[in-house]
């Protein structure tokens, strides 16, 4: 396993609740597994091999795809709590008894999730680009996520270029050589996501952000240490959400990176690796 | 002077703006010299030997009492500009055309107009518990602040512990180890500063922090690439102040400490270090 990259690692599966679980498991055995989160419409093969490949040198790095998403079976849940649910039975069904938790965005909803349901399982938490319940902006996609998921694109993956990245020309010069690394594995890629994965998350997003009374009073039950990290011009989840988190979460420590949108991992990935591997080993 | 440290660097003296500022100078020679700006009503000898020695390995430690305070001669100006212009009279007599800068609480105030005023002498910009111009709760002592400087301690210098360090067990804990640091140098230690200090800081912060309009927009023009820390919960300089320092200075980092009040550098001095000397380096 050890000899595997992000590139090379085969697809595996496995089942539990119902659902035939997609996953890819490379680096360094032996410590307490790393397990990635996804965003919206992404699949294992939207993560960067820059940060997945850096962080298996020293631990064990998991990919998988949620329930419905590209190869994995079954349907996406509508709410953040059955995503949750499910991927706490995948880990489980790994036979893992602690992992740290990375989540990206949606992700990392899911990822405060199952901290909160499962705090013996999940030792550390890494919460990247994300919010919490009723954060800023978050009742809905903002103004910019629509018109940038709504507009067009020369090629499709240049989406992701107005998703994670700034307007400046450093950002978006980092964008063209993370979208350059995403393309890298080129065999047995994860197939795009069904038409009916946007909807389904769409609504498990709003259901999340919908205004509701004293919303961050839940962070307090957060536990683990956790790692908030997101770029200072987050127009996706907005950046002040990244602030809320690590002012509620008890031990949460927080970075921002300048001139950075939604992906702030993708264009300082050495540093990003930099700093959650030192987290995770204090 | 490779040899000496925060225990044992001599106090030296450098005339400049009519003024004889007292200084000491160690660690590993030949980059770029790191100059600590101090924090109300404090000397040399309130600097953490944790951090400077900490830095000290890597490159040149530069610690100095502006003009007024302790073994420095002069009057202790009445506004931030003020003291700002004898910082750079006091770098530049020691013939150095570029440092690095660290300023904390006040001495963050002092540092980004010194990286002002001085864009060619500035290279790069260390931010500690500190704010901006007309930032939240700073147009004078917070309430916090006005309680714990106004109260009597078993020990002066007990005063830190709540100046610094949060309520929590674990955050005392460090604060009790950060006074037997600063305690560890026992000879030629700096004279206490006179009684005329206070009153002519508590004035220069005031000014800084009185409301204005567009108060943030200044910080547009710090060209230097600035990182900016700060605990979760400071009370002595609001926290918020570090991230709207973040969200306004073009090139800036931000991280935040947990469970950590005004001296989050002295909680967490390795990961301060650790931190600092990264961005430093980069």
């Amino acid at each position: 396993m050890n000899a595997h990259t992000h590139q090379t690692a085969p697809t595996q599966y496995v089942e539990a609740n119902g659902i035939r679980f997609a996953f890819r498991r490379f680096g360094k055995p032996g410590g307490v597994p790393l397990v990635f989160n996804m965003h919206f419409i992404g699949t294992m093969d939207h993560w960067d091999p820059a940060i997945t490949d850096g962080f298996a040198k020293d631990r064990e790095v998991i990919l998988f795809n949620n329930a419905g998403i590209a190869s994995s079976s079954g349907e996406v849940p509508t709410t953040i709590e059955g995503m949750a649910v499910n991927a706490a039975a995948f880990i489980k069904a790994l036979g893992l008894s602690q992992v740290d938790v990375l989540g990206f965005s949606l992700g990392g909803l899911v990822a405060q999730t199952l901290a909160l349901d499962e705090p013996q399982l999940v030792r550390k938490l890494i919460l990247v680009g994300t919010g919490p319940r009723s954060g800023e902006g978050m009742a809905s996609l903002t103004p910019e996520a629509q018109q940038v998921f709504g507009a067009t694109y020369a090629e499709p993956d240049h989406l992701w270029l107005k998703v994670f990245f700034t307007d400046s020309q450093a950002s978006q010069a980092t964008g063209h050589a993370f979208l350059k690394r995403l393309r890298s594995r080129t065999e047995h890629r994860d197939p795009e996501v069904s038409d009916s994965v946007a909807p389904a998350q769409i609504e498990a997003l709003s259901k999340w952000g919908a205004p509701r009374e004293k919303p961050y009073d839940y962070l307090q039950n957060i536990t683990q240490p956790t790692l908030v990290i997101n770029g200072s011009s987050d127009v996706i989840i907005y950046t002040v959400n990244s602030y809320i988190l690590q002012q509620h979460i008890p031990n949460a420590q927080l970075i921002l990176y300048p001139d950075a949108n939604h992906g702030s991992q993708y264009q300082y990935p050495e540093l990003f690796v930099q700093h959650v591997s030192g987290f995770l080993a204090q």
